[in-house]
Order: C-alpha cells, then sequence, then structure tokens
C-alpha cells in the first residue's frame, strides 16, 4: 500500500511554544532555528514557533518574529504564532506569519488568571483581529484554541454548554478554525468522544471548521485521549517534542502530549503523518541535550521502534468505520 | 448514579510478580504482604502475588508461598500466581491458589528464550496441569496469558493466525480463561482492536473466556491500548502499581500499565473498578519509598486527582454502544 492511499493526520509540533513556556533554560535562538529545520526536514509541516505576548512577561520566547521570518523560507510549512490579545495578533499580521492561534479559556478562571479577561471579551479580541486582518489584506490564518475545555485546575469543572457557546461564538467573530484544548489534563476518553461529538454536532455545517485536538500528558491520558479523539474524526494534534509543557496558570499540567509518541501511534495505526519517526528521534535526542536537567517526557526514546511491522492493512480496520462521524 | 449501576472493569494488580521482575531491589516479604493487605484494603480484588519458579533463578519471587497464604486470609481475595511449568502447577495446587496463570508465548523465539519449549510444548503442558487439577480435586483456577501477542523483541512479527491457534489450543488442553499480552510493548490501538475481536470471533462459543489484556508502556501505548481493548468489550487488565514491570528477555520491555493511571482512566470514563484511588495512591507513595532509586512509572500521582467531577452519565456516552461485540 503506498503511503499516498493511507488516511492523513497531522500532528503539529507546539513545543517551540507551549512546551517551552513551562522550560527554565532559555533556548537560544540558533538552537530553536535549529529545531525547526529539522522538525520540517523530518517532515512536520505544521509548527507553532512562539508566540506575541511581552518580551518582560515571557523571556523564552521573545525572538518569536526571528523565528516567523526564518520559517518563512521553508516551503509549504505553516507556521503559528499564539496571540492573546489584539497588540499580539497585529504583529503575527504585519510579519505575514501562516497562522495566528488565539487561545480563549472556556473556564472564567482561567481566562482571569491567563489573560486577565472574561471568554466573551476574548470572542470580541477575535472579532477586533478579524476586522483588521481582513482591513490589512493579510492572509494569517485565525484559529482559536478551546483552553480547559475538558475542566479548569481553578474552577474545577466546565460546563459543555459553554464550551459550545464559545466555540459557535468565536466562529461567528470570525475564527476560520477552532480545536479543543485539554489545558491541565482532566479529560478522559469517555469526556473527549463525548464534548467532540456534542460540538461536531452543535456546530452542523460548521464542524469541519472544529479539526485539533490539544491534550496534555498530566495523568498519564494524552494518547488515550488522542485515539477517543481520532475515533470520532479529529485528524490533528498539537503534541511537544520529548513531551514538554504545561502551563504556568495550571499548576501540575505539566507534559503536552508527546510528539514522537503520538506519531509512533498514527503511523503504527496505519496513518500517514507525514513525519520520519527517526528523524523525529534524532532531533529529541538533540533538543534532551539542549535541555539537559529539565523534567521531559515520552515513552519511545528508551526503547526505540519495534522490530515488527505495523499490520495496519486495511487501516484502521473495522472499528474505524463505525466510529468516525466525519 | 449508584456505583452498582455502573458497568464494572478488573483491574488485576500484577506489579507483585511482573513488576518485581525487573526491580533489582529485594523486596522483603513483610513490604510484600503489607502491600497486598493494601491494596486489598483500597479494593484490588485480583491480585497476581508471585511465581512458582526455581528461587535460584528469581529469588525476587522467593516468597510466593507465604503470600498467597497470606492473601487466602483476606476475603474475596483472587490471589493468583505464575506457573510456568508443571512443577510450579503442582506447589499452586498444593497450596491452594485462588488461580495460577501459566503464560504461552505466541513467538517461538521468545518462547524458547523466556520457558526453553515452543509454544506447542507449553499447550501439553496445560494439558497436564489441567489433569493433575482435576485429579487433586483442585479448585484452582487455570488462566493462559498469551505472551508477544502482538510482536516480539527477538522474532519481530507474530502470526495473528497463530495467536488464535494456540489460544484455541490452550483452551482445547483445558485453560479456564485465556488473555492477550504485550509482553513487549510492540501493540498499537488497532492493532488491540483487530486482534482481540478476530480471536473473539474465531472462540465462538468459546469467547467469553477471552477476557484479559495486559500491556505494557514501554513505547507510551499502554493506556491508548486499554482503552482499544475495552471499545471492543475487554473489562478486565492487569496493570502494575507505580508502572514497574518487564521482563528479562525483552529488552527495553520495562513498564506495565500503571495501576493507578489505569483506575483513573476507567472510573473516569465511568466504569466501576471498586477501588479507591486515593488509598492507591498512598500506597503507591510507601511502594516508592521501598523501591527508592528504582525506576518507577505512572503519571497521576504527580499531579493528583483532578478538581473537576467525572461526568461520565450515561456511562461511555454514546460511542461505546457502537463498538463493543460481547
Amino acid at each position: 500500500m503506498s503511503a499516498s492511499s493511507l488516511p492523513h493526520a497531522i500532528v503539529r509540533e507546539v513545543g517551540l511554544r507551549d512546551g517551552l513556556l513551562s522550560i527554565k533554560t532559555i533556548v537560544p535562538t540558533a538552537q530553536k532555528l535549529e529545531w525547526i529545520s529539522a522538525a520540517y526536514a523530518a517532515g512536520q509541516k505544521e509548527i507553532e514557533v512562539g508566540s506575541f505576548v511581552p518580551v518582560r512577561l515571557l523571556p523564552q520566547l521573545a525572538d518569536t518574529a526571528e523565528l516567523v521570518a526564518h520559517a518563512k523560507t521553508l516551503p509549504g510549512l505553516v507556521a503559528s504564532v499564539l496571540v492573546p490579545n489584539f497588540k499580539g495578533a497585529e504583529r503575527a499580521i504585519e510579519l505575514d506569519a501562516d497562522a495566528m492561534l488565539i487561545p480563549v479559556s472556556a473556564s472564567a478562571a482561567h481566562s482571569a488568571a491567563n489573560v486577565r479577561k472574561t471568554p466573551d471579551e476574548m470572542i470580541a479580541s477575535i472579532a477586533q483581529i478579524r476586522a483588521a486582518r481582513d482591513a490589512a489584506g493579510s492572509k494569517t490564518f485565525i484559529e482559536v484554541g478551546m483552553s480547559t475545555a475538558f475542566g479548569c485546575t481553578i474552577q474545577g469543572d466546565v460546563s459543555e454548554d459553554e464550551v459550545i457557546r464559545l466555540l459557535r461564538a468565536a466562529l461567528d467573530a470570525g475564527a476560520e478554525r477552532v480545536g479543543l484544548a485539554d489545558t491541565v489534563g482532566y479529560a478522559d476518553p469517555a469526556q473527549v468522544r463525548r464534548l467532540f461529538e456534542k460540538a461536531f454536532r452543535a456546530l452542523g455545517t460548521q464542524s469541519d471548521k472544529l479539526t485539533c485536538g490539544h491534550f496534555h500528558d498530566t495523568r498519564g491520558l494524552a494518547l488515550a485521549n488522542t485515539l477517543a479523539a481520532l475515533d470520532v474524526g479529529v485528524r490533528r494534534f498539537d503534541a511537544s517534542l520529548a513531551g514538554i509543557g504545561g502551563c504556568p496558570h495550571a499548576p501540575g499540567a505539566s507534559g503536552n502530549a508527546a510528539t514522537e509518541d503520538t506519531v509512533f501511534m498514527l503511523e503504527r495505526m496505519g496513518y500517514d503523518t507525514g513525519i520520519d519517526l527517526d528523524q523525529l528521534l534524532a532531533l529529541r535526542k538533540q533538543i534532551a541535550e539542549w535541555l539537559k536537567g529539565e523534567q521531559l517526557g515520552g515513552a519511545i526514546w528508551r526503547a526505540g521502534v519495534p522490530k515488527s511491522s505495523a499490520r495496519a492493512t486495511p487501516p484502521m480496520a473495522s472499528f474505524s468505520q463505525q466510529a468516525p462521524i466525519r
């Protein structure tokens, strides 16, 4: 079976942004450039390279502009940046980033702690950003990541209806794509399936704009939740190489899904991610040297790729044929 | 919703056997007794307490007889022991263990390395053990764990047809229950679903005897594979507290599914495991002290139980209604 006949899945690298956010070691720009180039060479076609936030708040991400410029030299690479406010969006538009990701916390408490705004104030920002983007004739894609969609360390429960209301509002305000994020690692697979399915139904003709699952491994369920989302039709996942990641306002929430383990699972199940796992593991080794002393995650780097072949022919066997709703 | 109205799932503790096998620290019998009592108090009703193998080979498991005797004082606890041969089975019968687990490697290469027998010689042992058990009027239950069912570090691929042939042969030889084990951490969720479904179909009226999934986290997929098995109807899982485990003949295969993370996932999804996660985490803390310096696994012990409530009402939502085949 040729690669092109396999179903595709996208693993977006968020290690340079969500990952490094919780890493004390300041990674020099030269190393980040090398990371982006190597990830691209390994086949990663979507990379969140940084964030436009005040440098005094996040010195780790101060070189985002330079990273965007570098990413733009790599043909076909979609470089996204996180923009928590209008000012950040202006920078993204000005630098012609391929995409900007606006975080909207479904938890009001997390939203206040993270961006000092209510979720609805964030929705208003989206409309403002969309207007500015269109007025500038810019092509910078607007994506919204719905943070704490599965629960919040500050507030506890987050209402599913509120998540769906905000997803709709984000799209109405001009977001071109939305995703659900388990920012603090509270999600379980049943909840992931339920909320994504509920959201797909609620969004109706716009359901194709809900495309991304963002899971943290805080309680060990990142890959089980990835599988759950895959089962209901999600084909785009955020992940951090070496499983780095977290959120300063979500205690204990360290650890995005590890890119290498996510790619291994998807490829092994018969999905084409376009990513070369050996090259990815070589890059992980490099990054582990750069981040010496930091807590890293992921599992497959230790044991290596199996000696047995993947045997998913036909892809996903009978199971997926019942499950996906899109 | 009362606990009793929830679907049940069983997590069998195998840390004392499969787990300690790869741990250098010799755990004193007193600590093992405490472990068993505390696990029982936390609600674990099935515990693999040890193995009847030559003491010179596995000094770590030399006190199995004492552990079986202790387990028998705890009402309702099902204590199982691993028996790799007829001699071990005789001991299990003599000591009136509740159950004995006979490992049969589906990989001929692994079988040779692990027990110096072919898979079919192991099948012959089962028949011999069953005859001895019945002749003794013993009630010791006979279970077969099909090792390397998803691939082998020595041999590579393992044929699914061979796995199914051996499952059938094991039942024909007198095994009363069988399970599939990913001894070396090669399995992916698509493969897990495919092989279990294929086996359920092949076993026909005996499919209710295939009940157990045994997954290693070597490549990070233990919980995703647990979810995959759950989706196709498996309701019994092996796991090790603190994710200890491995196999001396399977390089790099350290790390069973962590009991605490498995219980968290199942309970969170709406399954009743009968296990109190807080008590389990307290025991994990104790064991981590006993095993100081050893590599432990698992994730939830670090971050703790979520502040948000589980919201799986009804259990498993719509998804599971499509999937389970039994």
